[in-house]
């Protein structure tokens, strides 16, 4: 399939990720080599400022080859969708001119994440015809640092598997998580879902 | 936090819609103008061929003020988040420089949908900062006419409420199902989320 200029983005990815550019000639043969570059990913946004300490990438399953990345945009983008894994998703899909990374005539496609989805994320999966997804850090290790989840429903991986997408969580779970603390530590903005039942 | 350069709008929206950019300027008091406008929109979106027959809008809950809108682009954007609910909520965000639509010191917020929200769009509710949502035709009407609404909780209402988020259904559900039905009539494209599961 024909590639187009790197990183075609529905969401405009911050200028330090043009040095990435070349990342897209690169091959992450392993599941633990796309996990490595995705938390480095996270960590670069975290150091740049230009988001919390989340990113994506959505890579060909069976080549490795970087099709698009994600990282955390919500606050530098004033839009609250714009969450690694949706980044990722739809700049894909921007990449491959297609909705459905899942359609007929082009490869299997793997979304990695550097924390497990929230709600919306979780229930973005099925529709975005992803066939594997590969998680970090747990959800619990988001939520220590202070962060929320939303309604997530508790067999959200089965909901996954059910419809015949493979979830692999705890993929260097441990190298993940020191980006989300070192984020704490560095007092980066946590900012949650509104809980207004809890609030004046 | 840096902030990039801010989007005008997000997602693009389809060319008929700038024959609305007037409506900007309309109040809308009650619940069911609002709601006529939003199902006026999903026929419109149906009419230009632009999408399904799905639209949404945000709203400042106490004076009316159409902030947003927003419709079902999925095919023609090539993009799998581009539901009627994400393209109204990142379009009032981009409108208002504000990830959060709760925020201090704006007006409260409705997003009005002309059928209830899928997986994703419900998961995204709670972190857009909207206090009311406003259903028109209600899942099970999308679904028998062949869409799929994705792996969302049963017990979705009962989660907004448990955040504070007030939710009313069937609101002009009559005319929402109008639209419905007619998108099948004239042979719409039915696509779904991906169930590989039960696909060879």
């Amino acid at each position: 399939m024909k590639r187009l200029t790197p990183f075609p983005a529905l969401f405009r990815l911050p200028p330090w990720t043009s040095k990435l550019a070349h990342d897209r000639r690169r091959l992450f043969p392993s599941d633990r080599d796309r996990m490595h570059f995705v938390i480095t990913l996270a960590s670069m946004n975290v150091a740049h400022g230009t988001g919390g300490p989340f990113a994506a990438a959505v890579f060909e399953t069976q080549s490795g080859t970087l099709v698009a990345i994600g990282m955390n945009l919500v606050v530098s983008t004033n839009c609250s969708l714009a969450h690694a894994e949706l980044v990722a998703l739809a700049n894909a899909q921007q990449t491959l001119h297609s909705f459905d990374l899942g359609a007929s005539g082009i490869p299997k496609h793997d979304l990695v994440t550097s924390s497990e989805p929230c709600a919306m994320c979780f229930g973005a999966i099925p529709w975005s015809g992803v066939r594997r997804v590969l998680c970090g850090a747990r959800a619990s290790d988001a939520e220590a640092i202070g962060f929320d989840e939303g309604p997530k429903p508790k067999a959200w991986m089965a909901a996954l598997r059910q419809r015949g997408i493979t979830v692999i969580r705890d993929l260097c779970r441990t190298e993940a998580v020191t980006v989300l603390q070192q984020y704490k530590r560095n007092r980066g903005t946590i900012y949650n879902a509104r809980n207004y039942a809890q609030q004046p």
